[in-house]
Parts: C-alpha cells; structure tokens; sequence
C-alpha cells in the first residue's frame, strides 16, 4: 500500500497510539496551525475529548481507547482484584467525558471486556491489544470503504461534500472522503466542493484543512450554494458521512444534509452516504425513531464574528438543531465496508452488518 | 394610519430627506449601534453608496434621488443653462457609484427628466419633487403589498425569511416584510424564523436588528436549518424578496432562495415572493436569461471569525455566486403592490406592471 503511506505523509493520524503515549491531533487550532498533542495519561484525553481537542464520532471513540491504554500501562497496583477495579472505575470516568457519545461508551466497554485474565501482565495485555484493535480495524473500514466506491468514483470530476466525515472525524482516512482519498490516489483529476457548514463551520475549517494537506485541488462554498452549483451542473455527486443511519435507509446526519440531498434528487445528482457498519441502527425503524440535538445559541450568534463584528443584534434568540434526517428516497447509494447498498437493501442485508 | 405611525418611531426610515439635509442609518454599523448619518451633499451619498453605509435596490434608487436632491439644492450656478449642464454631469457620477445597480440609475434619470424650466428655480423645484415622488411612492408600494398580503398572512403563525428585503433594503417598510408588518400592525401573533444568510449574513444582522426594533418575536436559524424545521411543520409560510423576477416566473434572489423553495415545496409549505413591479424584467424570458453575481472569495474566508478563529485555511480557494435562481414552479404567489398573482399570470397581466 505504498500510495496510503504517500497520503500518511502530509495528512497525520488523528490520534495514534505510540509506546507509551498518544498523539493526537488538537483540532482547536486547525486550519491555522497543525499541533500534535502528546496525551500521557488517560486523564488527558479526558481533557481533549471535553475540550473539543479531539471531535467526531470514530475519533472520540479511538480517544477512549487510548485512554483505556494509558489506563493499564500507567496502573502501578501490584494486586490483580485492585487492578482490575481500578481500570473499571476509570473506565466509567472516560464515558462521563462524553456520556452522549455512543462511540465513546462503546469503544472503552472493548477494552473493559478484554480486561480479564490470570495476572496484571494478561490484564494490561488484553486492553492494550484491545485498544490496538480497534484504531487498526477502523482505519481498515475506512479504507475498504475507499476501496469499494472507487469504481462509482472514478469518473466523478466534480464532489461535493458536507461538514467533515473526514480523516479528521475518524482515526485516519475518513469516511466520506474514502472515496475521494481512494481516487486521489489512484491518480484520478477532480475537483471537491466543500460546504462550509454552518453553524460549526466544520467543513471549511477541516475537510478544506484536509483537502489542502492532500493536495486535493477543492473550493469552498457556502452551504446556500447547492442550488447554484446543481443547477449549474456543476457538481457529478455528492458524499456525505452519517451520525446514525435508520434500519429503512433514513439518514441523520450534519444539519444541511436533508437540503442538499433534496437538491442533488430535484437535478439528477448521485447523493452518496458513506458509513461504517456500526453506524447503521437496526433499533431505529425510521428516522423518526432518532431525536435530534438542539445545541446552544452562542455557535450561531455571539461567537460569529463577520468584517471583525458581531453578526447579531444583542440577546437575538436564535435556534440551533445540530441534525436533520434525510429521507432514504433521496439516497442513492449507502456505501459501507460490506458493501454499497440501495438505503431499502439495508435491511434485507442485517446479517452482514452485525 | 395610527399603526404606521407606531411601526415608524422604532423603525426609523433608512433614508430620509429633510429640508436641507438627508438623513440615513449607517448599516455598517449595524446590528451593534443605530447611527444616523447626515448627508449635506451629493458627494456625501457617493460615499454611503460606495462604502456600503446604505445596500439595497430601492434603498440606493433613494440615495441616487437624495443626492440630486441635494445637488439641486446646493448648486450656485446663476446661469440656467450652465446650471443643468451641472446637474447633467452630477448625475453621471452619482450613476457611477454603483454602476450595476439599476435602480440607481433609474432614480437618478427621473429626477434628471425633471431638471427642466424656463429659470434655476423651477429647475431646482422639478429635481426636488421628483425625488420626493420617488421617496413617497416607493414606501406607498411597500405599504400596499403589506396590505394586499394581509389576509394570506392573518393566520400564518410561524414565517421564515431569507436575506434582508426589509426595510433597510428599502426606503422604508421592505417588500419580503411588508406582509410581516401589516400582520403584526393588525395585531396578529406570530414569530419569524431568520434565516442568517450566509455568506454575509443579511439575515441576523439586519433582519433580525428589524424585527427586534419592532418588538416582533424572532428566531435566528442557520441555512442549513430549513429541512429540520420544514418537516418538523414549524413554518407555515416562507416569504422573500427578488431581485429581478422574469417574464415566466423564474426569481433570482440572493443564494439560498432555490434550495429554500425547494425544500417548502417538497414540505407543502407556500411560498411567496414579494417585489415592486418594477422588480419584474419582462426581457428577460426565463431565468437563465438573468446573469449571477461571482463576487469576492473573502466574504466567505479571510472575513469570516468563528470563535475569534479565521474560519477556512490560508490561501483556501472559494467560490461565491450571491444569487440563484428559484424556478416558476416552486413559487407559490408573487405579491407584488398590483395584486397577488401566480408566476405564470405574470406575462398574461403584464399591461398592469407597467
């Protein structure tokens, strides 16, 4: 794989696990400066996750397991029983980091499951293998997803894509641009369009971060402009990740996905989602069985400044839903490390998934 | 009309001539601080215009008449013939403060077409009426559309906006919020959801500041928001304003209309246009005959703070169309101070626009 060490090159993991230590990217100073934090105790990445150092929902769940690394190795209990209790509590400490994060629970329960065994040494072992398994299959998933869309890619000249499904959401290489790293490197010319995704503005701070890295040659627009750009048939598809994906197909994803998918449907445009298996929830019939987060007014209003001002008026109330769900009619294509699948496949396809 | 009178006291005019001076608020200083400008001479609202103090199509249209106004009024000349050769080269270089914008020169023509008279001071009196016929007409239009709109709005709970066609857009009372006015000064209770409008934020700089002045309740949402909250049923009706509409239809308005209409029509939500007469260009046969605006990369990038962070990565490249165009048959009603029509009884009534 001699062209995803080419990518490694310019565009670092998101967190790694090293000796005995981590690295992770601190995305608080991303775009203007790319700062690699060195976490050496578990409580630091309680810190980077609280801190928004660290983001998404796959890299929130890598930074729990590396807390749970750090955890054992650093653990200096000579009784096993003490250990073991130790690790547990701790454990249950990195959830309260981010107790809505399901990544986050999910990940640090692997390691907690793995810490069992006849002695200190098997205890450490298990979580550390644990832990590695994890950041190694994720990032294995992200890349088979590349590899399996790299067919409906190739020809695509023009993709647009919303917030940061990116390398930057996950441990390494991202979901949504898979496909774009994968035919990056396999030497295709495309241009990216990347939604600049208010409120958070995570699309023109990150994935136009990562695209720069990369050397993806890519342009910011306002998310206002989908209509511009489809109508203008200036966009062959479009990609998107997914915070959570219902078991008839409906998608929810970043706030502004809902448009867009609605407009690539009204001009004809390939609407793609791309998604680890775990992200689909069988529990979920339709996306009306996900409630969506209403986050604080300041990401809208009192923290926007625009020409060096406030960008509005003093004590304006505003209203912040940070999701939408789009509806599975208007996806094309759910593309995952199984497979790709029409949205009303999924379910005929559960066994795959789990 | 009582209820004007009340409307006016919180919402002062955005452009106003008294007896010897014009007065205007400063949007540039909005939504922080109400500033009132004083203008004494035409070279004074040159300045406005080309600062942006005052943007809009009906609020320049009234700098341009302001400003012949004041050059009527200042000019020493005692020769009549050398006093309107004066005028006539006064007027080009107010015309050429904004060159691209219409309505400018359209305002400055007609109270050129009024420097006519056998002395100084029945030209004088000619430039001076017309540019108050100008300033009383274009807010009697307004107010007509308020009225003619009233019985669609009367049982409208929730209206979104996009942009700012309100009053600041204009001389007084706005077009897209005429009806949000007439409504409210009839008593009705209702709440506007705001549209920020990306990339420069019409939407919570000014719209809101305007909504707030008038004590109607409001709501600030991102662009991205109108698929959540169209198919959660929280708006009953979406109103904006045009920039030109063509013969068949077809709106061009700022960017974010096309995908907004979209998603109301999709959602069964109506969805009004409300413009002067003068907005509709029977030239141009469809909306593919009305060229869009590309302006600067940085009113999306370098401008742009977020959390006191620059918002993009240096050197990002972007791309910024300021309009799009909304098909025909997404529109519901075009109210315009004629009557309220559907897009395609434009051309049928065009004898009545002109």
């Amino acid at each position: 794989m001699q062209d995803l060490a080419k990518l490694q090159k310019v565009l670092p993991k998101t967190i790694e696990i090293k000796k005995d230590y981590v690295n992770l990217i601190d995305q608080l100073k991303l775009p203007s400066q790319l700062k690699i934090v060195k976490a050496t105790k578990w409580q630091d990445l309680v810190v980077a996750i609280k801190s928004m150092q660290i983001r998404g929902a796959q890299a929130i769940g890598g930074a729990g397991a590396a807390a749970m690394f750090l955890a054992v190795k650093n653990c200096q209990d000579k009784d096993l029983e003490i250990f073991q209790k130790n690790i547990f509590t701790i454990a249950q400490k990195i959830i309260a980091a981010r107790p809505t994060a399901v990544n986050l629970s999910w990940a640090v329960n692997k390691c907690l499951e793995a810490a069992q065994g006849e002695s200190i040494k098997a205890v450490r072992d298990g979580v550390c293998q644990a832990a590695h398994y994890i950041f190694i299959s994720e990032v294995e998933n992200n890349i088979k997803i590349g590899e399996i869309a790299l067919d409906l890619f190739k020809d695509k000249k023009n993709i647009q894509t919303h917030c940061n499904a990116g390398s930057l959401s996950g441990i390494w290489y991202g979901t949504a641009t898979a496909p774009i790293y994968s035919s990056f490197l396999a030497g295709n010319n495309f241009k990216v369009w990347v939604d600049e995704t208010r409120p958070m503005l995570q699309g023109s701070r990150l994935t136009a971060w990562e695209m720069q890295r990369a050397g993806i040659d890519f342009s910011i627009v306002v998310d206002n402009a989908c209509g511009f750009l489809h109508s203008q048939k200036m966009v062959d598809c479009v990609i998107v990740g997914a915070d959570r994906i219902a078991a008839n197909g409906d998608v929810a994803n970043k706030i502004g996905t809902y448009p867009l998918a609605l407009m690539a449907h009204e001009n004809k445009i390939p609407f793609y989602v791309a998604a680890v298996n775990s992200t689909i929830d069988f529990n979920a019939k339709t996306g009306k069985d996900i409630k969506i987060e209403i986050r604080a007014d300041e990401e809208i209003t009192t923290e926007t400044k625009y020409f060096n001002k406030i960008s509005s008026p003093k004590s304006a109330d505003s209203f912040n839903p940070v999701f939408d769900i789009t509806p599975a009619r208007l996806i094309t294509k759910v593309i995952t490390q199984t497979g790709i699948f029409a949205p009303n496949e999924l379910l005929l396809n559960k066994s795959n998934f789990i």
